[in-house]
C-alpha cells in the first residue's frame, strides 16, 4: 500500500461506488416523484440490483483482503514472526476490506431473506465506515507531519460518511442524506488518489516537504476543492438522471404525463412548503 | 485581508444578512399564525424573495472571490510562483466565498425548478458554513495566542451555525431554530468585527498584547456580550415585525380579526401545552 | 467568589432550583395521568407558576450581577483601569448571571404573551448554560491542576445540562428528559459546594494539596457519588409526590379513582410496551 | 483487580449479559413479527423476565461493589487512612458496581409498578455505562503507553454503549439499536479478557512490552476483530433463535402458519421499501 498505486486502488473504488450510489439514489428518488403518472422503476428491480451492489461489494473486498496478503512481500497470513509482528500496515489494510466484505454480505442476506430488518445493510456500512476510520486514526504513529495531515483529514472524512450513514439508518429515504454520502464517498475517493500524489508522486518527482507548512495551507482548501468537485458531479448527475427518466417517460405515455405533471408540480410545492 | 476592512466587510455582510434571516423567519411565522384569520403573506412572494436572496448570495460570493484575487498585491489566480505556493490566505478566503455562492445557485435552482428536493439550500447552507469553519481552523498555524484565540471563537460560532443549520435541514419550519441560526450569524457579524478591532486598531493604536492572559480573559466575555446584543436585536425585530403585521392586519380586517383572535389565542395555548 | 461562600450561594440556589424543577416535573407528569380520572392540576395553575418562576430568575440573576459589581474590592462597574482589565473574575460572574436573568425575562414574556413560541425558554436556558460553561471553560488559564480539575468537571457536567435541555427544546414534554435535567442541575449544586470544601476549606484547614493525583482519583468518584445522590433525591422525590398525588385524589373522589385506576393501568401497560 | 482473574470476571459478565441481551432482543423481534399469525411469546412472560435480569443484575453487582471492598487487601470500606487516600481504585470499582445495581433496582421497580415510565431503565442503563466510561477515563493517570492504549480503547467502546442506549431510551422498540448495543457488550466482554491477557498474561510469560509502537498497531485491528466476532456471534444467534421459533411456530399451528406467511411476507417487504 506504501506507494502511489496502493493509494489509487482504493482511490478508484471508492470513487466508482459514489458515483454509483448518487446514480441510484437520484434514479430512485426520481421513478418514486414520476411512479404517480408511470410505472417505470420497479420495486423487483431495484432488489436485485441491490443483490448485485452486494456481490460486487464482496467481491472487491476479498480481492483486497486476499490481494494485502499475497502481494509480493505481504504478511501472507502469518502475523507474528521472529519475535515480531509481522507488516502490521497489511493487516489493517486487510482487516478494512474485510468489514466491506461483511456490508456486502448483509446487502445479499437482506434482500434475499424477507424477515431481516430492511436497515441492516445502512447500519453495517456505518460500521464499516467508522472501523475505517478508527484504524486509519491509529496508523500513522510516528509519522511525519504532512503524511499525518493527509490522513488525518482522511479520518475526517470517513468519520462523517460514517455518521451520515448513521442518519439514514435512523431516518430513513432521505434522497439529500444519500446524495450528501455520496458525494462524501467521492470526496474519499478522489482524495485517495491526492494522497498517492502528495506522498508518492507518480512522476517520480521528489514527494512533497514533509514539514513546510504552506503546503498544509495548500492541501487544506485543496480538500474542499475536491468536495467542490464531488458536489459538481453529483449535481451534474442529477440533472443527467432527470432528464433521461422524463425524455423516457414522454416516449412512453405522452400524454397522460404532459397532463399529470402540472397536477404534480403544484401538489410538490404544496408538499414542500 | 489582513486589515481592519478585510474583517469589517464580511462581517457587514454577515451582520446584514442575519439581520435579514431574522426578519424573515418572524415575518414568515407571523403570517403563518395570522393567516387562519386573513391572508397577507402570499407563497408566491416568499418564492420570489428566496431566488432575490440567491442572486445577492451569488453577487457577494463572486464579488469576494474576484476581489480577493484580484486586490492590488492578491495573488492573481496564481496558485504556485518561483517554487512556492503563492499567497495561500487569500485563496482560503476565495475557497470559502465560492462556497457561499453555490448555496446562492442551489437557491436559485431550488425554487425556479420544482422538482429538487425544497431541503438542498439549507444542507448546502450548512456545508458552506462546516467548510468556513473547516478552513478557519487551518487557517492560523504559526500565529501567536491572541490571534489563534479570537480565531477559534470564530471557528466555534461558524461551527456551531453549521450545526444548527443542519438541524434545521432535518427539522424542517421549526422557527426557532431559524431565529437561533440568525443570532449565532449576527453573532459572526459582529465578532468579525471585533477581531478588526483587536488585531488592526483602525485608531492608528498599537495592536492588543498578544501574549497577555487577561486579554482572552476579557474576549471570552466580549464574546458572550456580542451574543447577548444578538439576542436583544432578535428580540427588539420579532416585537416590531409582530407590531407591524398586526396594526396592519387591524387595519385590512378589523371586525374578524378581533373576534377570531381570542379563539385562536385559546387553540394556540392548547397545542402549546 | 474567591471564597467558600462564594462558591456555596450559586450551589445553594442551583440545589433548589433542581429540587423544584425535579418536583415540578413530576407532578406534571403525575397530575396529567391521574387527569383522565379526575381534574386536579389546572392549566391556569401552572402557568402561573411558570410567572413566579421567572420573576425569581430575573430575581436572582439580577442580585448575583449587581452583587458581583458592588461587594466591597468589586470592580463598580470600571471595565478597564490604570492600563489593564479590572477584576475580569467578577465580570465573568456578572455575565454568566446576566445570561439566566435572560431566561427568566423569556420565561415570564412567553408565558403572558400567547404568541410567542413555547419552547422558547427552553432554548435560552440552554443557551445561557452553554454560555456558563463556555465561560467556566476559559476561566481557569493558569491555576492549578487541582482547581483545574474541578473546573473542568463542574464545566462537564453544565454542558452536559446544555445539552439536555436543548434536547428537551426539541422534544417537548418527555418527563424522563426533565427529571434528568433536574438531577444534572442538582449535581451542579452540590459539585458547587464540594468545590467550594476543597479549595477554600471552610474549617481553617489548609487547601488541599494541588498536585496529589491521589486527590484527582477521589474526586472523580466523589463527582460520581454526587450524581448518585442526586438519582436518589430525584426518586424520593418522585414517590413522595406520586403519593400526595394519589392521597389527595382517593380523598376528593373515592369511588371512581378505584375504578377507572384498573382500567388505566391496563392501557398504561399496553401503550408502553 | 490488578490481575488476570480481576479482568476475566467483569469480562465474562459483559459477555454473559451482551449474549442474552442479543437472544432477548432476536426472541422479541422474531415473535411480534410472527404474532400476526400465532401468539406465541406472550406480555406477560417477558414483564417476568424483565423482573428477574433486574435481580440477576443486582445481585451481580452487589457481589462486585461488597467483593472489591472485602478482598484481602481491599480498603474495607476505609476511604482515608493515615493521612492519604486509601486504595482508589477499589473504591472506582465499587462505585461502578453501584451505579449498575441502580439500574437493576430501576428494571424491578419499573416493571413492578406501572405507573413509572417505561423507558427510564433504558435511561439510567445509559448513565451506568457513562458513569463506568467517565471513571474509566480517569483511572489511568501515570501508567504507561500501552496500559493507557487498552484502557482508552475500553473508554471508547463504553461511551459508544452508552450513547446507542440514549439512543434506545429516545427511540424505542428499534431492534437493530438494540442488537447494535448487545454487540458493543459483548465487545466490552470480550475486549476486558484481552486487557487481562495483555497486561497479565495468566500463562506467567512476561507482559507486553508498554512502549513497543507496534504493539499498539496491533492491538487496534485486534480490538476491530473482536467487533467482527461480535457481529458474527449476533448473526449466528438471530439465524438459531429465528429457526427455533419458526419450526416451533410450524409443529403448533402448520396449516395457517404456511397460508400466512406468504401474504406477510409481502406485507413486509412492502413496509420496508
Amino acid at each position: 500500500m506504501g506507494s502511489f498505486r496502493g493509494h489509487a486502488i482504493p482511490g478508484t473504488f471508492f470513487f466508482v461506488m459514489g458515483l454509483w450510489w448518487s446514480i441510484k439514489s437520484t434514479l430512485k428518488y426520481v421513478c418514486k416523484k414520476q411512479r404517480r403518472t408511470c410505472y417505470l422503476g420497479s420495486k423487483a428491480l431495484f432488489h436485485r440490483v441491490e443483490i448485485l451492489e452486494g456481490a460486487v461489494l464482496v467481491g472487491m473486498a476479498l480481492t483486497g483482503t486476499v490481494g494485502e496478503q499475497f502481494i509480493p512481500g505481504g504478511p501472507q497470513l502469518t502475523l507474528y514472526k521472529e519475535g515480531q509482528w509481522n507488516q502490521l500496515t497489511n493487516w489493517h489494510h486487510s482487516t478494512m476490506y474485510f468489514f466491506f466484505g461483511l456490508v456486502g454480505v448483509t446487502d445479499i442476506l437482506c434482500f434475499t431473506i424477507s424477515s431481516l430488518p430492511a436497515s441492516l445493510p445502512k447500519l453495517m456500512f456505518s460500521n464499516a465506515l467508522f472501523v475505517e476510520a478508527f484504524i486509519f486514526y491509529n496508523h500513522t504513529h510516528g509519522r511525519e507531519m504532512l503524511d499525518i495531515f493527509v490522513h488525518q483529514l482522511l479520518v475526517l472524512v470517513i468519520f462523517l460518511t460514517g455518521l451520515v450513514t448513521f442518519m439514514e439508518f435512523l431516518l430513513r429515504n432521505n434522497v439529500l442524506l444519500e446524495l450528501l454520502r455520496s458525494s462524501l464517498i467521492l470526496l474519499q475517493g478522489t482524495w485517495f488518489w491526492q494522497i498517492g500524489f502528495v506522498l508518492y508522486p507518480p512522476s517520480g518527482a521528489p514527494a512533497w516537504d514533509p514539514m513546510d507548512h504552506d503546503n498544509i495551507m495548500f492541501l487544506t482548501i485543496c480538500f474542499c476543492w475536491h468536495y467542490a468537485l464531488s458536489f459538481i458531479i453529483i449535481g451534474m448527475n442529477y440533472a443527467l438522471v432527470t432528464w433521461l427518466v422524463k425524455s423516457r417517460l414522454k416516449r412512453l405515455c405522452p400524454s397522460e404525463a404532459g397532463l399529470l405533471k402540472n397536477v404534480e408540480r403544484e401538489q410538490e410545492s404544496e408538499e414542500e412548503m
